[in-house]
């Protein structure tokens, strides 16, 4: 089984030489492969698992069999120095994490990812071996996800790395939950806690700092586990669709929480021709992203509003439907959907009302990009 | 209707500074939009035309309807600097061929492209009327193929432009082309000429030298228009499965040339576990490409073997089927298909058998990627 635990926090001081960690000291060039050689390494001993995938890596195009299902296509782009810097995101780390955004996006649609699809580009001076680390993340995440690598393409870059990759999902026609939906009534629920994520990032960019400083000092990220691996190894929300379905609930409307909830509330909104309120005290935010919200002197709500890349899914039921899924641990109600006409407003703990913009990531980091 | 004719060349000069057209010499800041009005503003007025596509922009994922097909998929990347010199290819035209590659490929696989996503990624050098521009020859190509612009993700890049497409389509399931299937004595045939695209990019990269060191020299193109069109205005032989079932065959096994004829040859032996022999007579190579050979010294049949770019059509077919295709003008027979042990060779003119190696752009051009 390959480690992609946050283990590796204490396997591999110095932590900021992530990209080069150096178990397999060997720096093959990509060009003593040459370019068909590099992608048989990559893509050796694929095994098929999803009956819909009838052809994979190795013809024009990947063959896909949906049976008496929708196909739903999603893609993402990761580019470097934008979504990620390498000086303290591992390689497989890296893969895992451009795979599973993928797949996130398919349960937001209440499918299920069945094959992936990846184009890298990279300079030069990444070694054969880090593109088997990427590969090493990628083919981890299509094996906890269960769906198949089936295709890509594989180019040179002069400056840095491009991950662009993209997934089929597969969903019964009635089943497809998308944005628009929400009524007036509904309840807005969401997965899990969020913020987690950024102030991972948060952590990391000050490390680094630390260590370009101090090359020698060791970086401090004892304690701050959770949200690193929510930064570093984020996991798509697989169980939830399953667990509404088991709940005997569907979503009215359904998008995963990957650029801050702010902006994933007002694209529901906007899809759904409606308003909402949503309550400052009720966002579930974790322990830890409070503590680090004091030691950075950030808002937490702000952070949650608007940090991203947590990936859970929000989505809003039927007030009808409340019974069913008011104990559950996994899922927390942070407001409800009105009329268009009453606005998108957060209503804080001191019962004002502010009104939700759709920053996204562009409120806490200009450079970002935004999925359609 | 958008001008992508090539007689672009002729109305703008000075042709060297393709991308900066300046029929709108507007310069709008991408972050003056944001990446939310960015979207709006590139996807706006999209008309989902093919009945298979439910949902597209706007949502998670896109959702197809594929009815009783399979799905084909097919991915491309291509990046400045590597795929493509912003120089000398206009922005239009690069949209444009970034779409009809993938095309190409599902048109290889013997399918009907219906749906495109767009990922691409661009730095702050890239003004707002420059990533029209590429729409504009995406949504070109879309028009042109019948294919919806179905889904994307935009982004910042820190170091110039990435494009990374991937196609849907269908297929019945028995209509699927794939790369095995040839077998000992089927004919080998290709749709049109081939060499072009590569001697058009020559012409282009001697005219840039030109223009470097006098920005005032008018480029010498004239008489080079259907070598330039190749490289900047490829199109997919979207007509050659429908003149394949019109003519009553279908192909054993097929693949679109895309990195050069000799490197897909060994694609389709390698995956039919074949031999081939092809003959050096017998490739189709325009007037134009020979004459241009001579100029830049080099060899034609070197061009036609490795190349690429054309992305015409290899495909297959039994001999039985000789007299179905033999008078048609889209059509020629190469060679034909011999047992593995007899390997992969080209007869050349004086009757030499030169074993064919898969160099593919490799061959004249190390950088360049190569499609899995």
């Amino acid at each position: 089984m390959i480690d992609l635990s946050i283990s590796f926090l204490s396997k591999f001081p110095p932590y900021f030489r992530a990209m080069f960690e150096d178990k397999n000291p060997q720096r093959t060039p990509i060009s003593s492969l040459g370019e068909f050689g590099l992608i048989d390494l990559l893509t050796e001993n694929i095994k098929l698992k999803n009956p819909s995938t009838l052809t994979g890596i190795g013809d024009d195009a990947a063959v896909m069999d949906p049976g008496e299902n929708v196909v739903l296509t999603s893609t993402d782009m990761l580019i470097e120095g934008i979504h990620f810097d390498l000086s303290y995101v591992p390689l497989k780390h890296l893969g895992y994490k451009a795979a599973v955004v993928n797949f996130s996006d398919i349960y937001a649609m209440n499918g299920k990812p069945t094959q992936l699809y990846v184009a890298l580009a990279a300079s030069n001076r990444f070694p054969v071996e880090a593109l088997e680390e990427i590969y090493v993340g990628i083919r981890m995440a299509c094996q906890v996800y269960g769906v198949d690598l089936a295709g890509g393409d594989t180019t040179a870059s002069n400056s840095g790395l491009v991950l662009s990759l993209t997934a089929n999902g597969l969903a019964k026609k009635e089943d497809v939950v998308y944005r628009k939906g929400a009524k007036a009534t509904d309840l807005i629920v969401m997965s899990g806690d969020i913020g987690g994520a950024y102030m991972g990032l948060q952590v990391l960019e000050r490390e680094k700092q630390v260590f370009l400083v101090n090359p020698n000092m060791q970086p401090e990220l004892q304690g701050n586990e959770y949200v690193l691996e929510r930064q570093l190894k984020p996991e798509a929300r697989k169980d939830i669709p399953e667990l509404l379905a088991a709940l005997g609930t569907k979503p009215t409307a359904m998008i995963d929480i990957s650029d801050g909830l702010s902006s994933e509330i007002l694209h529901l909104c906007k899809n759904s021709n409606v308003g909402c309120r949503i309550y400052e005290e009720r966002i579930p935010i974790d322990p830890t992203v409070y503590n680090l919200c004091e030691e950075f002197k950030m808002n937490s709500t702000t952070v949650a509003l608007n940090g991203g890349e947590d990936y859970e899914l929000l989505f809003t039921i039927p007030i009808e439907d409340h019974d069913k899924i008011k104990h559950n641990p996994s899922l927390t109600v942070i407001g409800h959907i009105t009329k268009a006409e009453e606005g998108a407003y957060l209503i804080t703990r001191a019962e004002q009302a502010i009104e939700l913009t759709a920053r996204g990531w562009n409120g806490l980091d200009e450079s970002e990009g935004e999925e359609k």
